[in-house]
């Protein structure tokens, strides 16, 4: 099929026309960060100049800032498969895998150890890390991919993974790994990062007991957006705040010197929300709410099958090779390995093609089915052709350089 | 003198014209939630459309989103006396006091005694409570005002204080005191959150260690803004950095799997920094790099003897005390204690006079010097005046109630 009956037979096309997509580029980095929705600018303006200018003070309640991180979690849980009431928005995503590793680790007494996976994302390696440099920290077990069950015993007080991997998108089995993780009698901590929004995610169904993810990829939450915390009903009045902030209080107005935790997700609640992000977070997820999810995550696997197809078709004497699952279960993105990828992907970008590169030879790139089409993908395997077969790739404005491997 | 000559000899009050101020209403509460500044909608406006809208994931070089957390703190600095390189913008002051009171414990190696004062600002108090709730957390040691000192012995790690106290105002010696927490061998943290853009602060010349404080309050950075931290330049390589986020690494976009502290203050960012609250901080940080710090300092401390005065002189009837200090140092705000304080609050709010209320008793009115004119205190009296001389606040629908103290 061409890519223009492709398009047509897409029942979320139109939700393209709800994004700004800036003339002569074709975008797949939305896994990095989302586009803009045309209705955000307003959506800020009415914040910043009605509410806070005209508003002030008077608008934590007149204009419900005070709930904006429960009331943009609860629009954020369906994606996530989470009640209402698990979701909250706060915080970014590094502060709030700390916040939820030390206190699962202290949900879990008498067990010192968490289990990562040796190529999980780097900031949720160095959190990890940083709290076992704590003192009375944790002992980290960090091991392969194939490795984690084996390595989850009754010392296992956490269990921590990205679900979608950042760099080859394939995604763990969260129903298998999070089981094992309960024989073991630790519990599932998972980072949803790169798969909110791109893959369909379970939390519920899996029996999940805290997630954490970022708001400004997939959800097209803005540049540096609040990020999430889930955190399991049953659990909720069992885990302690390691942040005690005063919005995490029970009652944050009645300025009691000693600290008691508010019920449920709240007391994971620090600092005063940020409102402006928290309202540019919002203003997406309200797109989120009028689109068919399963279309989605069904559209996000046919982009990149496509764009897999028409590499291999259209490619295969540039020395690609595939970094992403062809068949097995894969997030919204597609990378390909090339010793020359650092200078390929600068070539892309000057001619409009925005993906991304990650050391040391990957070219990474998204596919947001909310605003990604399949002509967007034909078009850019169409310009990735026209830098291999010129070789302008090798220019040395480009960076070119080998990869070591 | 009349208000209006008062305002005529105001060298700063030209400032005014720069902030929204809504009709009818007199506002007294720019230390809970500063004015917009006037450039900030047509500021956030650019940033949304322009930097992300169009500019995408290229907008984190080409707009500079990366050194923004830098940039805005070197903005910063001068107004706490700090150098360029020592003040970050990051994360909420929640967040930040916890981030560097556990690595200040850290820095003190043998040492786990935390002191704070009993009346500090509850958030402050969470904190602490919490990493000291922590596995080897810390032991707190709260002390009435006047035991500071002697509180200082060879135990403690960290004096943590609030350099303003949030309801009366009262200031710290900060140079005593820090001078005394180093005698004892200990680090000197200070919240600055009711100091900042309010009252002078020289943490060089005070010789501080760490410092946190607020976004939103004098400064003007909108709700929920990003707050900041201060590390001394002497200390910055030495102290660890405790939630261990990507951004904080020495080489982010390395993706090392180990990691590697960035030099200086940069370790402790986190995660992704939120670009739209930090552009709203730096819009209003840019306006105060256009007026005279003294002059705004001196004009604070007037307004509020010109407001003590008038209600000393003109609301000597009706059962007012004084909970702020006549004469010493006192923050840009004054506290007033009455038992019908939340009734008469409400009253005045519903007058269009914005200040607010602390529990048990206290009507706290807040003095943003850039913004508050002599005329503006002199009409709130009035308004106040009316309030107590009607017997308006004893109206059921103000909740009258008596404070249980």
């Amino acid at each position: 099929m061409t890519p223009e009956e492709l398009d047509r037979g897409d029942p979320i096309a139109a939700f393209a026309a709800r994004f700004h997509r800036p003339e002569g580029v074709i975008y797949l980095d939305g896994n990095s960060l989302g586009a803009m929705p045309l209705q955000t600018p307003a959506r800020l303006a009415k914040v910043v100049s009605e509410e806070w200018g005209e508003g002030l003070i008077r608008s934590w309640n007149r204009a419900g800032w005070l709930e904006a991180p429960l009331r943009v979690g609860a629009k954020l849980a369906p994606l996530v498969g989470a009640r209402a009431d698990e979701v909250m928005v706060c915080d970014s995503t590094s502060v709030n895998l700390f916040k939820l590793l030390a206190s699962g680790l202290r949900a879990r007494p008498g067990r010192a150890v968490v289990v990562t996976e040796e190529r999980n994302f780097p900031t949720d390696q160095y959190v990890v890390q940083g709290v076992a440099a704590m003192p009375a920290g944790c002992e980290l077990r960090v091991v392969p991919r194939e490795g984690l069950e084996i390595a989850l015993d009754d010392d296992v007080a956490v269990l921590a993974l990205t679900h979608v991997d950042y760099r080859s998108g394939e995604i763990h089995d969260m129903v298998g790994l999070t089981a094992a993780a309960h024989r073991a009698g630790a519990l599932a901590l998972w980072d949803l990062s790169h798969s909110t929004g791109a893959v369909a995610v379970d939390l519920t169904a899996a029996g999940a007991d805290l997630a954490v993810g970022c708001g400004y990829k997939y959800l097209n939450g803005g540049p540096g957006a609040p990020a999430y915390v889930f955190v399991a009903q049953h659990l909720q009045d069992a885990l302690p705040a390691t942040i005690q902030g005063w919005m995490g209080h029970a009652e944050p107005f009645a300025f009691d010197p000693d600290y008691v935790p508010a019920a449920g997700i709240r007391r994971h609640l620090a600092g005063t929300p940020p409102i402006l992000g928290l309202a540019a977070l919002e203003s997406a997820l309200d797109i989120w709410a009028e689109v068919d999810r399963e279309a989605v995550f069904a559209k996000g696997r046919a982009l990149g099958d496509y764009f897999i197809t028409l590499v291999e078709d259209r490619l295969h004497g540039f020395d690609f090779a595939l970094a992403s699952p062809r068949e097995g279960a894969r997030g919204s993105q597609v990378a390909l390995r090339h010793e020359m990828g650092y200078p390929i992907m600068r070539a892309l970008v000057e001619r409009g093609v925005i993906g991304d590169f990650r050391s040391p030879d990957i070219l990474r790139f998204g596919f947001a089915p909310l605003y990604t089409s399949f002509a967007d993908i034909h078009a850019a395997v169409e310009v990735l052709i026209e830098v291999m077969e010129s070789g302008a790739y090798r220019l040395p404005a480009y960076g070119a350089r080998v990869a070591v491997t």
